[in-house]
């Protein structure tokens, strides 16, 4: 246990493990990568990782387990899949179910995770470079889109890219491009800029999820592809099971956000 | 002279030296870098070494030579900036006063020659890239607009910032940010995007310099600082004597674009 000394990552984990914790993750162990969790039978399981090859900006994998393991040992050696996360979603038929702190009494020997890359890794580098991220700076959740955009599908899974949103000032917008562009495995580079009708948004102020926020007049929307996508593709192929996080209850992995930098 | 054999550069400078081309330099030894030129005075070099230095955006410098000398060992051995461009300017108290093709009956001990980057390179990558530039599409010169955003003075040297306009579909406007930013010796990433009247620009289809392009419903102006602002300050401070390239007709150098990638 020695090694969980000074592991911010490893002691948060154990803390939602052992009830400590229920709230959302964010701000949790600053630093550290926080990962969308996509937990489904094996059967669909290769379908979904080729979706995920083809559309990287909205599902960049940063770990798949091995079937029925509950392991992840390349995002944290003690992690535990099945109680690290604060709440869950349990779906059956795409219907949710449940809502637990907890899915040891749901697992199954057939079960596959994925780890898919969030956000919350480039808004802490474009904080870090002085750029406001509004929603963050409103404690609300970030205003999400569904676009006229299709996804590559693969086998069952296809749909529309879903869009995150942050107004940015266009020197800001900038610069932000360059530094998401570093992070390609938590989404990259945005996929719009500033004309959101050109990509099926009717009313900006009108997110299909989250919250909206205020644009300023000197400000251009700019929009990442979004890792709510595959769960909305899942929701839409409705699988007859599967576990995801609860949004906002990310898993806190020991990862480095800075270690996601590609250049 | 064999070094010469497979040398675009240096054979199009001796055809340009030799008078056997006076035209524009767009589109000569494809893959080789241009250059804007600009000659001072050595009692006004160092500041304007300053200012440029203070403003590598819209001045970023290749080389400078030696006071007094034509050479410019690092951009082409044979190299004579009084003889290689098709078309200068001499300038005089901030007055026109000739358009020559060689300037060696001008030519003074005390010059120092800069040569500046010039977005030639960066269009080349955008169009390897596939995007198109408007204006070399409609055989135009690219619109410029003097902004409302200060450059930092250096000594007497001081002015608004140019800019060039490339209007792009979002996404092209995205790539273009990201191709743009690997070349910051050739103005680097766009300085603006989408909103031209936060940087004093009232009409964009009344440029100071260039010609109007036009732009489509579904594409956002984009704005990189240029190469016409240290002229453009030039001209506003009125030097005894200066001499710069004319417009169009750059400095061809042995240099190749993709080695001014910085990544």
């Amino acid at each position: 246990m020695n090694d969980r000394i000074g592991n911010l990552g490893a002691m948060e984990r154990l803390r939602i493990r052992t009830g400590g914790f229920t709230g959302p993750t964010s701000g949790l162990a600053p630093g550290n990568v926080q990962a969308n969790l996509v937990i489904l039978p094996k059967d669909l399981a290769h379908d979904f990782l080729r979706f995920a090859q083809a559309n990287p900006k909205p599902c960049p994998v940063l770990a798949v387990s091995e079937a029925g393991s509950p392991a992840f040992p390349t995002l944290g050696q003690d992690l535990d899949i099945r109680t690290d996360l604060p709440l869950y979603r349990v779906w059956r038929n795409g219907e949710m179910v449940a809502e637990p702190t907890d899915v040891r009494d749901v697992w199954r020997d057939d079960l596959v995770s994925f780890a898919i890359g969030c956000s919350f890794s480039f808004e802490e580098a474009l904080i870090e470079d002085g750029i406001e991220v509004r929603h963050i700076a409103c404690g609300s959740n970030v205003p999400m889109y569904r676009t006229n955009i299709a996804t590559t599908p693969a086998g069952p899974f296809h749909g529309p890219l879903v869009v995150s949103m942050r107004p940015l000032k266009p020197k800001d917008a900038i610069r932000a491009v360059q530094i998401t562009s570093r992070f390609p495995s938590v989404h990259g580079a945005p996929v719009h800029i500033g004309l959101p009708h050109m990509i099926g948004i009717a009313d900006i102020n009108k997110p299909d999820y989250g919250d909206a926020v205020p644009i300023a007049a000197d400000e251009l929307p700019v929009f990442w592809a979004c890792g709510v996508t595959p769960q909305a593709v899942i929701a839409q192929m409705k699988p007859d099971f599967c576990i995801t996080h609860a949004p906002g209850s990310m898993l806190i992995t020991d990862l480095k956000n800075t270690s996601l930098a590609a250049l």
